[in-house]
């Protein structure tokens, strides 16, 4: 016997989220039949068909915003002659809730991955290079991940970046403050040694 | 610096569903605005609405369905006279899915756990009364969980059924077919004991 067809359905919709398989789905869809009120199913309707219509990429960073420029690109208080290249959104709320960065970031939404077919039209570059173009930018800070992948991207940008004016950084790799050197992976011991800096710097 | 209302909202929304904490919340809003097609979200908000527009308990035994009178009761070539009583309809469904009972059910939709505050009103059982009541019914066989709950449960029905001339037998509990003794539990060698019939029966 087959469950019925709305509740087949929604369990086709929920395993097409990461890691939830198809018992996990099942789960969740006979708690939503069982246990969810109908005022709060409705609200999660709302809000899945809102995030598709109210949520845009910032024209500028990229970053997710409500309205065609993000709170940050229109932080005029910020430091605007930094740039912060992130691969994905998450990235940059995490680093803003350290609040450690005062300048402004670019999210590429991704990185280069040619395994993936994913090449540097796939993924937000292009701007960057137009906005490293205009000249108020002095200093471009890569953030990618310690991937393959990540390493890729950099690479990438740093040769597209060729000839235009900016510093081009990247943030340092290497074993966390606080951190036992015992539990740190190769790596990371590679990076911390390759970073090595003058005890006196 | 707070994420858009937008993704917030339906962040609020993935926490209320079981084992869906705000971390993984996050994760799949952003899934939903960065990966998913429009077209697939408005199917999942669809799926959502329907389900609780569609789908209702089976008037006779509370299993899902998308008419008044599900599948199964509908189904004359079942036994009649058997009545199955589970839980929870993912037990229906189990059962169903190993083809190996050709009665009938009864879905409690739940089990009487005093310490939650449910009682014998709050789940499916007045109605299991009623049909026992009206004759055609030979034998119901409680199949609840081998739980604290799913004994007071079965206790509950049985003493609800007194006087009314329908035999009433429960599902064997013990080591399963295949199993190694080595990994049982205590309770399920308990069981299998209490549960020892002659050999030659």
């Amino acid at each position: 016997m087959e469950y019925p067809k709305a509740i087949n359905d929604l369990v086709e919709s929920f395993s097409m989220l990461p890691g939830i398989g198809k018992k996990t789905a099942l789960r969740l869809a006979l708690h939503v039949y069982s246990n969810m009120s109908e005022a709060k199913t409705e609200n999660f309707a709302n809000a899945l068909l809102t995030v598709k219509k109210n949520v845009v990429n910032c024209k500028i960073c990229g970053n997710l915003s409500e309205d065609e420029i993000c709170p940050i690109c229109s932080d005029k208080t910020r430091d605007q002659t930094k740039v912060m290249v992130v691969e994905t959104v998450k990235d940059l709320y995490v680093l803003e809730a350290l609040g450690v960065y005062k300048g402004l970031y670019h999210v590429l939404n991704g990185a280069i991955d040619f395994s993936l077919g994913i090449g540097v039209d796939d993924i937000n570059i292009k701007s960057l290079i137009e906005r490293a173009k205009k000249g108020t930018i002095k200093e471009i800070i890569l953030a990618c991940n310690a991937t393959l992948e990540g390493e890729t991207t950099s690479r990438y940008i740093k040769a597209l970046l060729d000839g235009i004016d900016v510093k081009i950084t990247r943030i340092a790799h290497g074993i966390p403050v606080g951190g036992d050197l015992s539990y740190a992976d190769q790596t990371t011991v590679l990076k911390a040694l390759e970073g090595r800096r003058d005890y006196n710097e």
